[in-house]
This record gives C-alpha cells, structure tokens and sequence, in this order.
C-alpha cells in the first residue's frame, strides 16, 4: 500500500484555500454594502438605535462562535489519537465555509434585493450556513482527508443555500432554530455522503477510534458547553420580546428534560447500570435539536418538557438499536452519531411542529392553521429528500483520488495531519544530577 | 465483602428520576403562567420593554449556567480518576435540583400570589436552590453513590425554599449574592449530611483521592472559570443601573484582592514557600463568596478589597489548620474542602453585612440602621443552625442501605458508575506494518 | 550548583505582594469615587442611563476576563512540564497589574481632572495595563522566576501609563483596539527585557521546554478561546453604534482570513506538508492584532480580510525565518514567539492606519488627513523605540540575584513552585482484591 499522496495535499489544499481567499477578497472589494442603521452618523437617535440592535445580537453571536468553534471542536476530539485534527479540520472548516456562504447569500440577497449587505446579521446566517458543514463533517469525520472535507464544504454551501432559500423562503417554513433547515440538511447530507463515499465497505471499527476516559472527559466538557449556550443558537433570530424570551424558556426546559432523561436512558439500556459516556454527550444535546423549531411557537412548556425528554429517548435509542442496525443492513458509516443527535430529534421536532402548526390558533401572527402544517411537512421532505440525494452526489465525487483519502491504517490518527515537535533528548545538564532529579522526580500521573 | 447493589441503583435511580420527570410535566400542564411583559403582543411598547428586560437579564444568566455547569463541574474534577462522575453527578444535581425548586418554588409563588410564573427570572430563582445542593455535594463527593446525591437534592431543595422564604421574605435579611442564604446554608448543610451520613468512622485519605498535577490543573482551569465570571453571580438580582455597576465592581475588587492574598498566604505557610493547588483553587474564590451579601450596600471600594483579603486568608487558613483539626477532633469529611471556601468566608460576609448594616445612614433606601443589622445577625443564626439540623436528619436517612453506599476500595473511581469502551485490540492491518509504524511512533507523552 | 535561594522567594514575593495590597487599600481609601451616572439616585432617568451604559460594556468586558485569564492561561499551558506555572503566573500578574494600574492611572485622573474614578470603564483601562505585562512575560516565560516576574509587572505599568497618556493624549493617535499602545508596546519591552536579561547566552533548546501533544492540544484551545472573544477586545472602547459593528466586522473578518492563511501558510512551508501546531496557535489570532488600530477607520471589508491575510502570512514567516535568524545573530530568547504574534502584525497594523488616515476623507470625524498619518506613524516610532529601550533597562535590573533566576536544569518546571501531594501509597484493602482490582483494571490511556 502506497503512502497517501501527500504533494497531492500539498498542492491542492492550498491552492483552494488561496482560491477561495482570492474570490472573497474580489467579491468584498467590489460589492459589499455595510449593513447600517443610520441615515446620517450624526444623528443621535440613529445611533442608538444602531447600538441597540448591536447589543440586542452581540451577546448572542459570542456565545454561538464559543459552540462551534470551542464546544463543537471539544466534542468531536472524543478520538483519543486525532483531537488536533478535530479541532483544527472543524474551525478550518467553520472559517472556510463561512466565507464561501457570505459570497453565495450576497450574491443570492444582491440578485433579490440589488445589493449585498456586510452585517452582523449576515455574518449570523453565513455561520448558520457553516453549522451544516461542521454536522456533517461528523459523519465522515476520521476518515477523510482535509481535501476531502474542504471540497464537501465547497459543494454543501451552495445546496444548503439553496434549500434554505426553498425551504424558508418559497415554502414559508418557519423554522426559528434551524430544526429542519440545519440539522435535518446537514444529517441527511452527512449520511448520503458518507453511504456514496464508503460505499458497500463493511464498517468496521478502528482501533484508534474508541475513545479514552480523557478523549471522552474533553468530549464531554464539548458538550456541556454546547449545553449551556444552546438557547442562544435557537433563539438569535426570534422577534425581539415575549417571543424570544418564550424561546430561550423553551429551550431551557427541553434540554433540561433532555438532560434527565439522558441519564434515566443509559442506565436502564446500558448492561449493569452503567452510564456511557457517548450517550450523555450526545442525549443530553438532542432536546435541543428538536425544540428549534417550535421554540417560538404556541406551544406550552409542558410541550417543551415533553418533547426534550422525547428526543434524548430516540437519540439514545439510536445509538443502542438504530446504528448497529443501519450498520450491518445498509453498511452505512456514521462515525460520530450524527443520525442519533440531528437525524431522530430534528425529525420528531418538526412533526411536533406540524402538530403545533395544524393546533395553532389562526390569529394574525400567520403561524397557525392546517396550511402552515402542510407548508412544514413539505418543508421536512424536501429537506430530507433533497439532502440525502444531494449527500449522495457530492460522497461519489469525494471518491477522485486527487483529494487524498486517508489510508485505513492512519485513520484516526492525527500524525498524519500533524508535524509534532521532537523531543530533544534529555542531555546531562551540569549540576542537575542532584538537586535536578530531586525536584523532577515528581512523575505526571 | 459484597459489590453494591447496583440492582438498586439500576431500579431505584431511573424510578425516581422518571417520577420526578412526570412530577414536573404534570406541574407545568397545570398551573404556570409565562411571565409576560407585554399586556398585548402587538404593542410596540410593550414588546420594547420585555426585549430590554430580556437582553439586561440573559446574558449574567449565560455567565451563572458556564459557571454552574463547566466551571464548578471542572473545579470538582480535582479527583483523578473520578473526573466523569464529578462532571455528571454536578450536571445531573443542577438539572433535578432545578426542575424540582421550579415546582415547588412555582407553588409557594401560587400560595402567595395566586399563579406560578415562568420566566428567565424564574429560572434564575431555582438555579440558585440547585447551586445550594452542588455546593453540599462537595463534602461528601467521591463516597456517595448518585442514588444517595439524588435523595440528598430531593430533600434540600424544599429545605432551602422554606429558608429562604424565611430569611428573605420574612426577615428581610439583603443578602443579593446568596452569602447566607445560599453559601452558608449550602455549606452547613452538606457538612451535617457528611457527619451524620460517615459517623464517627475516622476519616482517611483514599488513595484515589490525592490529585495528580494533571487532574489539578483541570480543576483550576475550572476554578478560573468560576473566578472570572462570579460577577455576573453576584450581581444579576441587583436593582439595574448604579447599584448593580457597584455591586460588579465590589466583587471585581474582593475577588481580585482574594486571589493576590491566596498566593502570598500559600507560599508563607507552605513548607519551601511553594504554592498549594487545593489554595489556588479555593482561595482565590473566597472573596467572592463574602463579598455577596455587602456588594449593594453602601460600603467603600476599600472595604471590598479588605474583605476579599480577609477572606482568603481565613479560607486557606481553615485548610490548612481548620480542616484537619476538624477531621482529628470531630472526624468530621469535607472532601471539598466547602468549609474553607463557603463556610468561613459566608460567615464573615455576614458579619460583614451586620457591621455595614448598623454603620449605614438611615436614608430612604430602608437598608441602614441597626434594626437590619439584628435582622442580618438573625439571617446568619438561622441558616447556619438550621441548615445544621437539617442537613444531620438527612445524613442519617442517606445511611439507607437502598441508596447503595459504593464499597470503600471503590470510592472515587469512575468505573462503578460509567462503562469505558473495550479498546479493540490492535489487529494487523494489511499494509499497516511500514508506513503505519513510521507515522505512529510518536508516543502521546 | 546551589538551589535558587528560595528564602528570597519566601520573603520577597509575599513581602511585595503584602505593600502593594496595603498601597491599593490606602489609595483606595482616601481617595477614589464612583464614576456613576446618576445626579440622583432616584431618579429614573439616570438610573435607566447608568443601567444602558452597564448593559453595552459589561459582556465585553467578562469577554475579555475569559480571554485573560482563561484563554491567554491557557495559551501559556503549551509547555508541558510548566502549565501550572503558566496559568498560575499569568493570573498573579493580571490581579497584580490591574490593581498597580488602578493605583497609577487614578492618580493621573486626578492630577488631570481633580479625583480619581472608579467604573467598569477604568478597570478596562487598568486591565489593558495589565495585558502588555502578559504579552511581556511571553518572551521569558519558563526561565524567570515569580519574583522577576513580578519585578517587571511593577516596573512595566508606570511605563506603560506614560506611554499611553503620551501617544494617545498628547499625540492624538487613534489606536481603539491599542495594536500599538498595547501590541507593539508589550512586544518590544519584552524583547528588550529578555535581551537584557540573558544577555549573550547562546539560546538553546531547553529538553522541558518541547510540547507534546497534549500539552499543544491545551493551547490550542486557548488560543481558540482568544479568536473567539477577540472582537470584544477590539471594540470595547469604540463609539456604540455603527462605529462599533463596523470595528467587530473587521476583526471576524481579519480574524477569518488569518486563519485561513494560517493553514495554507503552514502546510506549503513545513516539510511533507503538515500543519504545525505552534503556527495554528500563533497565526489564527495575528489577524487581530493587526486590526485593532484600523478596526473602526474608514477602511472596507476587503481591506480588513487581506490585513488579515497578511498578518498571519507574517507571523508564520517570523516563526519559521526571522525567529531563528534572531537567535543567532542577536542571540534573542522568545520562548513564545511573541515577537511573530504581536510584533510583526503589530508593526503592518500601524503602517495600515498611517496608510487609512493619509487616504481618509477630511470629514468631521477628525480621522484623516496626512496631519494624522504623521501622528501614527510618531507613535508607533515611540511606541517601538520606548519600549525597547526601557525594556533593555529593566531586563537589565531583573538580574538581581535577590530575584532569584531559576537556575537552568529547573526551568521550565512546575515541580519548582508548585507543591504537588504525595500520592498515597495504595495500601491493601480489605476485600478490594478481587473486586476491586476488576474494576479497577481499566488503565487511564
């Protein structure tokens, strides 16, 4: 077996990135608007409106860049052998696809609206853009070149803003957290990739990929993480007021109900009433991807309890029955549990959205009636459909050679990806021999 | 000797929790309102001051969840092999102890003013009940099983509403960053709960209970954490404007006054002027805890610098004479050491508040004079004697052999409660032998 | 060779920490006054101002808390023998310098304007005093003692004070983000001091000072920490409004285009084309320090993405050409490189804003005009040559014997200031043998 080719990284890795460098710089340069709110910067009133909107958002936007970038990098180092590559592939590929994603919605917001609008508005739906990226990343994750994950960016924006545009847009879908447009998108594209890309190859499990206590202890400060600022993801870009209040409680309440059921969950499946640390990283997450979008409907917070316990009992059962399952009959890969965490709950989260929908109360806030529930279900079959066939594409041109995949045995291994230090060898320092060695004995544990 | 009876834990921990769970829906589904500021949703007004509530509140309360969840989760991850278990029985007592004080906190409110509320404000209220039962936790850490921590939260909650409502609503003790009401109470519980649980065994050292540089450098991480975002603890139910800029800045002074104290203490009563971990990571928290209860009053920005001072140096202090003492006299566990960093500093924070109190001049802000100073003395009387009290009646109850007690060889260590994966045994790959051994060589140090 | 004379330490850091809590709570005392918003408290209106003017800076500033203390700590932690010490350090010098600070900058206020204040807005003010002492550190860290340490925090702050009253008050250079009162200041007063201090001693490859895995994992999330909470830091001080969003879009921007760079830059120059972790952890945040002094400039977004670019592009170049060069023809020590961090992005910051203030429009705002281009480029010229100079007299003054310099076989070793507990031996158990050992079998890898 011949060594990946590496002048092959070399080469292309770069010149895409410089690419892509080169084309945003171009598009900055010749049509980008800043997003602002005054008619004249002297204007007082002007101004405050323009900081208040500011410090309506900022808070908001810091604690969504903390997730994914600190929190998701965190989770997604649980392979004890390739956490610098997890961290690093997922902010390459965070920065990467938010760039290309503020070219592609500027371009589509220019053709709609005449120009295209530099805000932190913007930047908010580009990161959304990136999200779907970072999901699926996770289904491949370990056994994908940076090439290969790079050029899966590059095809998945453009769709992504696609559907989003057809799903949000056209259909009218409400969809506040991103339930159906991100993490349903982003699940099933991950899975057709990696079906295409994989292809009828039995899984099998690496021997560097079953985590240590310490990769899953740093797996699981990702998560609480994740945890903690989840409200903040579902509830940026709800109305300012009642409503986003409703959505933070909302949120609150399902991953709190997540969070105990979690728990509940693994120790009944789990043989001797252990609790597994895959299931608390990923359970107690799920509640979260359900509850994005309904979070600003009418809903009650009974509902939101429901429904947070709800989709931490699918995820769990997931990862005990359903991945074994599609495993051995379907031969499909999904190295970190993406179907468990987005699949399942954003499915459940947008039928109970089409129950909130078609129960809703026709008032004038448009959300209610049976219409609306229709407008969601398309909204999830489209999602679902679309993303899968589309995942299925992009996995069989991921198979071109020219992008490196990584040869079985350095899977999961970040030395191939990394050029770590050498240790320079202990020399006999002058003197050192007594008080040196006393004072050093101390051995890191 | 016989292992635990994980049969128990197996039935006894999902049934109560499942309990708890239904308890908690039932309650919602019936009798809570959200608490709404718009008096109608399409009133421009209204909705401009429910989002300025809103975006005043959430982000200190963004601050107090990294706190509660990664911050106190991390500090407590000290013990080395007992880091899983830590983060997940904190993350666990936060989101029951919280659901719980929701309910009863939501009933109490009904009596009183005929509905429960639901809000950020609301949340706020029963994530501090749940802090008092982290903070108890910490005595008995690493010899408790989650059966007798769950117990333990289910009986402090109610415990902690009705002290509260007596030393706040009844008294009309100021306590706004939870000095005595929840440090002190908190603190005194949980050290009845360890006498009355453990007797009058002698306490020892477990062999896994000794921190390795690495597990230590964890929990300081952690308590940095907690160090820099105390603040936003302290002062989120202060009155906005002036008085919270105050109270922000008392603590910003008493913490940083606290954490140059603990470094000049450590290295005077170290042997070899070195500096102590367990100090560092206690110490420079303390000024925080004290400062709680004064940081609204009129009290001078000097007077917060001496307290955060004085508090360090009684916190590290009680480690290093108070806690053995204590140990040989009383055999009294505190294996957090919770008497140091919240017992000593919250009792002088109310003495603090007593002298402030009868120092203050009679104006209109009803805070001055010596009858709030008696109140403050009469605040610090009952949380601490009866927290006390309370706290031995449910130790003794925690010595139900259902609650399953982990057998002495297997306290602190993660393995009786988490299942770590069977790590594949390393089988030859095809072509792995060359290429495979060269890359991999680097041996993780 | 004798031990460091740790009696010095014994004395010294305690004695020099205990005067200088003593002079902050004298200072303090006598004279320092709120600097509130309110004519009366009563009032509603004032209170509402005081509250709006907490709520747009207080998430900043816990933002720049947890870049400070959390983030840079961490940073600091890629030696992997010394991460206590780093954090530890760091920690001690921030309360330290933000309190001399708080001393030397309210005593100036008042010179100036008749009383000293304290706000949230002079603790930011004294903070940014303190982190041109972290940044210092970074050229010597893991060779000087805490005493050094401490002895070039109390000296570094009143030359940072002057510094900053002369560039930016009486030059009148715009600086928001402080790339040269900070950056360049803290960056050439470093090298200075480590020039100073090692004098002509070939730098060599301490065996300790190499990291390994996981210690680079460690600081790479620091450093990811830093990236995200960057933007606080750039624009705390900005006018709020559109000035302030535009300072935060160029910083994501610059920020996002570095770390873009980085990569690329990293993988075309290290050998067989892998990424370097010390390149990933310096040159994703070079963007920002070249940002800071144009952040809030009439520039565009396309000019903020390619100083971006060019900063990282810089940074790795100075790690893998200029650095080395350094060390063997000036025998310069900068053991974090901070010169290729803060000091060449720093320098093409100030050169980009002489190059936008000399291309502004001469509107209102005061910002263009070649008079201002002038002014930039005097205080980088002060702020460069300054630094260096007292930095070289400081550095000079830190080889004091009484300072006790670590001698060379302890450096970079925690086991020197830090006392770690003794794990106990693990004695026999009754009843653990079987038990006991099957459960604890599993190995922390």
């Amino acid at each position: 077996m011949a060594l990946p080719p590496l002048s092959s990284t070399r080469c292309l890795l770069p010149l895409s990135l410089g690419l892509l460098q080169a084309a945003l710089l171009l598009f900055f340069a010749l049509c980008v608007t800043y997003d602002e709110h005054s008619a004249s910067p002297t204007n007082p009133e002007d101004t405050e409106r323009a900081a208040k909107q500011l410090h309506s958002t900022f808070p908001f936007f810091q604690d969504i860049q903390v997730m994914l970038v600190v929190g998701l990098g965190m989770l997604l180092a649980f392979l004890p052998r390739y956490g610098f590559s997890a961290l690093t592939h997922n902010f390459l590929l965070l920065n990467v696809s938010t760039q290309w994603a503020l070219v592609l919605q500027g371009l589509l917001h220019r053709l709609q609206h005449g120009k295209a609008l530099l805000g932190l508005h913007s930047m908010l739906s580009a990161e959304f853009a990136a999200v779907t990226v970072l999901i699926s990343a996770g289904a491949v994750l370990g056994r994908t070149s940076p090439c290969q994950l790079l050029a899966m960016a590059l095809c998945e924006v453009p769709i992504y803003v696609a559907s989003e545009w057809l799903i949000v847009t056209r259909l009218g879908v409400l969809d506040v957290g991103g339930t159906i447009t991100i993490h349903i998108f982003a699940c099933y594209f991950g899975l057709g990739v990696s079906k295409a890309l994989f292809g009828n190859a039995k899984p099998t499990v690496h021997p560097k990929e079953t985590p240590t206590p310490r990769s899953d202890l740093l797996a699981l400060l990702g998560a609480l993480i994740l945890w903690v600022f989840w409200p903040s993801f579902v509830a940026v870009l709800c109305q300012p007021g009642d409503v986003q209040h409703r959505a933070i409680l909302h949120t609150l309440l399902a991953l709190s109900a997540g969070a105990v059921t979690t728990v509940l969950m693994s120790i009944l499946l789990e043989s001797d009433g252990k609790l597994s640390a895959a299931h608390l990283q990923n359970g107690s997450l799920a509640g979260g991807v359900a509850i994005g979008v309904v979070a600003d409907m009418h809903i009650t917070p009974a509902a939101a309890l429901a429904l947070g316990s709800l989709s931490s009992l699918l995820c769990i059962l997931g990862f005990q029955f359903l991945t074994p399952l599609l495993a051995k009959k379907l031969k499909l890969q999904d190295h970190c549990g993406i179907h468990n965490l987005h699949g399942l709950p954003g499915v459940l989260g947008a039928v109970a959205s089409i129950v909130a929908a078609s129960v809703a109360p026709r008032d004038g806030s448009g959300a209610g009636g049976h219409r609306q529930a229709w407008w969601q279900a398309a909204g999830l079959a489209v999602a679902l459909g679309g993303s899968l066939l589309a995942g299925m594409l992009v996995g069989a041109a991921l198979r071109l050679p020219c992008l490196a995949p990584p040869p079985e045995p350095l899977c999961f291994e970040d030395a191939l990806y990394f050029k770590f230090k050498e240790r320079v060898e202990n020399p006999p320092l002058p003197g050192s021999s007594t008080e040196g060695a006393a004072l050093a004995v101390r051995e890191r544990v």
